[in-house]
């Protein structure tokens, strides 16, 4: 993707995170990125196409960092917690991806071109996450008898319900995070190696 | 709450999770309920007023259904469930709270006065969830390992993260309603009177 793509995507982020997809105006977006409305419609055409694209951008950004995990996590199980709980950290870059993401799911209810993007994004970050815990399994550190893509459905849906309550004021990230192990723990049993 | 009360803000739901709650205007609003939007500032005060008080009409309308658990349930393990489920009927009712609900949390990113409001009612849901959790483990229905705060904040966190995906179309209402009983399986153990 073109730098200039890449400036005018994290723009949209920051807006969004910002003032909502409601609040996104072209004329906004471009004073944020500093360019030209004219270079925002060339490369995407209209703001169903911007919308569209930020919330691939958001994924594939979310699969960036979620990919630092990969490189420091010691065991598939280890892998798997961190892989969820990259989502809730306090960074700026964390935040807005997931209040711009909460944004754009609450915006699909009420928009039939976005609902389609978000649940191939939604599919995806679900069969990833069903393939770590099958990987846990299959390393002798999760309970047998829990289903893959059961599990992986509630701990995604369980990460989105957390962060609408870290972003809303409800809940302080820390809690969040300690919830959201626990819940590992609920859904695959302590694990096997862990003192009691 | 007088009659004409309860209009407004029945119809102030409606209007909400038809078109989000940065669409409601009092003038849309005071058409949907056949109301003078004079009468909407005289009983409300402004649009925050309004909303705060939808916001709570809300929570009151869910606290209606959810009794209907109280009145079938065999034991308490099975109200908790069905309290939880309660939440995730296709009904129009529970469908319009539920998507006005999210849409209220989603604003409460934004609006520092909604975030309150919104914090005591989700600190009153999840107590009570926690009261069913303990009351399950009295019963000798439940692992008495688990932390009743810990389970309640997870399973109603997981309760809105399975309502959005229901409402923005990545999950059929009846999967979600799977997944949530798992969870409360995975969360408590399994009941110790089932068959296995």
């Amino acid at each position: 993707m073109a730098d200039r793509q890449v400036l005018i995507l994290e723009a949209a982020v920051r807006v969004i995170a910002r003032s909502g997809v409601r609040g996104l105006r072209v004329e906004e977006l471009a004073a944020e990125a500093d360019v030209s409305t004219a270079l925002i419609y060339y490369h995407f055409k209209d703001r169903a196409g911007l919308i569209r694209r930020t919330l691939d951008f958001i994924s594939a950004r979310a699969t960036g960092y979620t990919d630092e995990a990969h490189s420091s996590a010691q065991d598939p199980r280890a892998l798997l917690l961190q892989l969820l709980l990259g989502e809730l950290q306090d960074t700026a870059r964390v935040r807005e991806n997931s209040i711009a993401w909460g944004e754009l799911r609450a915006s699909a209810k009420f928009d039939d071109d976005l609902r389609e993007t978000l649940a191939r994004s939604t599919r995806t970050w679900c069969r990833d996450t069903a393939d770590s815990v099958a990987d846990a399994q299959a390393a002798g550190l999760a309970d047998l008898r829990a289903d893959p893509e059961d599990v992986a459905a509630r701990l995604t849906a369980l990460v989105e319900g957390l962060s609408e309550r870290w972003h809303s004021g409800s809940l302080t990230v820390e809690r969040a995070r300690a919830l959201l192990s626990g819940a590992v723990d609920a859904e695959l049993g302590r694990r096997p190696d862990e003192p009691v």
